[in-house]
């Protein structure tokens, strides 16, 4: 197809007519900044080899053609002529209109309720060792559905690293590289203990968090122990449309959180329980009952709205109609993202036993090591 | 002296007078929510045992007063005394006036520019290692100015490990458990070359991004490579005095970092330059030429304004001086804080040889090591 370039407000911006004929305006200094050539940018690394100093405050457009795919731009003062590729430019417009609404949630990410049921995302072990297609897969369910369950894996100490080093790399915390679950005689978290616990998200007093968790099982004879999962999107999607005030407070007033349950810890953080990105989107959740401190930072006026809100989000939390519930067997283990998924446990005691080891890890490795393989296999995949 | 409580609206809130002649109001539901008693947290460990669906909605104070220090407060329809720590009480009011500014910072935060020279928070390793308050000093310091030098360490290959163990852990990412700072042949990262650099944050294209950064020095004798410091927080409170709605746009519009220069590796990364809590606390400073990727969020009527904020921002970071330089030599190292200190490189050649090895931890250990020294000492160390 044929390309157009006008040049606008003196070569301070050029007007592209990019596939399907719509029009995208892109400035000269957005345009010279992000120029792909080998004086702009390392050839081997990609890194960007000029900061913004290195262009000239007054740059503008004072040639512009295209041809067969390619825009040729003539940057003044520096009188270089640097091609983009049409395509490109069409990805990464921002000449759009319309706001997104607060609490949007990226593309790739889906919320969902108890109806999930028997389609979690989920793979055997062998199978994601071998295959990069079957790690994808998997990896995409967990981007996507904020969790994934593994199975078929060794009953052995330890082996919750292998599930880490699929994807990326353990956060070692003052609760060790990895963690214990099961009942203890005088323990630091009530996690160490035999009793329910309610859908949370782990650790919301660190600051960052971690933003993965792996749970590993050993043993899993106890009468009771199910695993709950929640989607701390999908409560908070609800909370704003029934009450989109009570989700605005969650979101504009931080609360605290607190854990100094062993010697030598004292860890605090102040955040929001729902946290958006300044232009909206939902970004993560944060919830604990155990660990919520006082909250200090909502006006006595707003206090008592605040926490009417909050309990509504308990509610939800704690709403069957949200929860997924399965039980691991040793071998099996599953992934949570703890920025949005929340976790439960069922209480369990009686003869059997019940042994899971765990330990945390981020999501960067995880959705870096998707998205290489899906450039590698190409995007449809 | 003397406390007066009185019940307000029903008893869903009450009016408390503490020290110094002020009223405070708490809501009945906060109260009953923070209360410290053995039911609602588990003494060992301090987490809270109930939810908030444990707290009838109706809560209210049926009744109460005040007996030396402490305040008593019957709850309905629960029918039950819970006794308040009134010192607690006045610390975690929260029925205050006056909305704090854009932009504010932690009172334990301290802006710094080049005047702050030879006063750089500094220790000796020795030291640190064998006294707690030695230790809890030079942390204070990292935490009040972003960053602190220690000295005097063995000229080891992997001592870096040794001054995380000091407050945190490290986080493993794609460059390893830490990595070489020397100069390569195919270098995977432009700091490993011997290129100066401009002042930047680590690694904007994680999230979470690590918090802390350590560079540990074995050789030095090359000719420049001395390290630079620049806070962060200061460049931006500048660039808030000069330019308000400049300041704005770079904390309310994302930008994008990426990097894929390793096999299997695409990190991406969507956040402000700029980040605030959301009542505006200054959180986060994102900034590093090599990585930013294509700007897509900002609105086109915005961009060119964006830029020019962009722009005096790298002026002000560029400014030699907010900059604070030093050179490290063999056995010296220094941590920063990633979240807010900007560090950069003089570039080096010549003869001599420069190796450093750098790792990364994050601040929620050392924050939570410092508290607990804190807490343990008494908070007027």
């Amino acid at each position: 197809m044929r390309h157009d370039v006008e040049i606008l407000d003196d070569g301070k911006a050029i007007a592209l007519t990019v596939s399907g004929g719509q029009v995208r305006r892109f400035h000269a200094i957005w345009l010279r900044d992000n120029a792909w050539d080998e004086t702009t940018r390392a050839p081997g690394n990609g890194q960007r080899l000029i900061t913004l100093r290195d262009i000239p405050v007054e740059t503008r457009v004072s040639a512009a053609h295209c041809t067969s795919g390619q825009l040729f731009l003539t940057f003044a003062p520096e009188d270089r002529v640097i091609a983009y590729d049409i395509g490109w430019l069409a990805d990464h417009a921002y000449d759009r209109t319309g706001r997104r609404a607060p609490g949007w949630i990226a593309p790739q990410i889906e919320t969902w309720d108890a109806s999930l049921g028997a389609r979690i995302p989920q793979a055997d072990f062998s199978e994601v060792v071998h295959s990069r297609t079957a790690l994808a897969a998997w990896l995409s369910g967990i981007r996507r559905y904020g969790f994934g369950k593994l199975t078929g894996g060794a009953v052995e100490s330890g082996c919750l690293f292998k599930v880490a080093s699929l994807f990326g790399y353990v956060r070692e915390t003052n609760y060790g590289r990895h963690f214990e679950v099961r009942t203890e005689v005088n323990p630091t978290n009530l996690a160490y203990t035999g009793l329910g616990l309610q859908a949370h998200t782990d650790n919301p007093y660190r600051d960052p968090v971690p933003t993965l968790q792996i749970l590993y099982c050993l043993e899993n004879s106890a009468e009771g122990g199910e695993n709950i999962v929640v989607d701390g999107f999908c409560a908070a999607r609800r909370l704003q449309a029934e009450d989109p005030r009570g989700f605005a407070l969650l979101t504009r007033y931080c609360a605290n959180f607190e854990y100094a349950g062993s010697e030598g810890v004292y860890l605090h953080a102040r955040r929001p329980m729902i946290e958006l990105a300044p232009d909206g989107e939902l970004v993560n959740i944060r919830f604990n009952n155990r660990s919520t401190a006082a909250i200090t930072d909502v006006p006595y006026e707003d206090m008592a709205e605040y926490y009417a809100a909050y309990r509504r989000f308990c509610d939800l939390i704690d709403d069957p109609a949200m929860e997924v519930t399965f039980k691991l067997s040793p071998g099996e283990s599953f992934v949570v993202d703890n920025t949005r998924v929340l976790h439960a446990r069922k209480g369990y005691a009686g003869a059997g036993s019940r042994w899971l080891q765990g330990c945390y890890a981020d999501k960067d490795g995880l959705l870096s090591t998707l998205a290489a393989i899906e450039l590698q296999h190409g995007k449809a995949m």
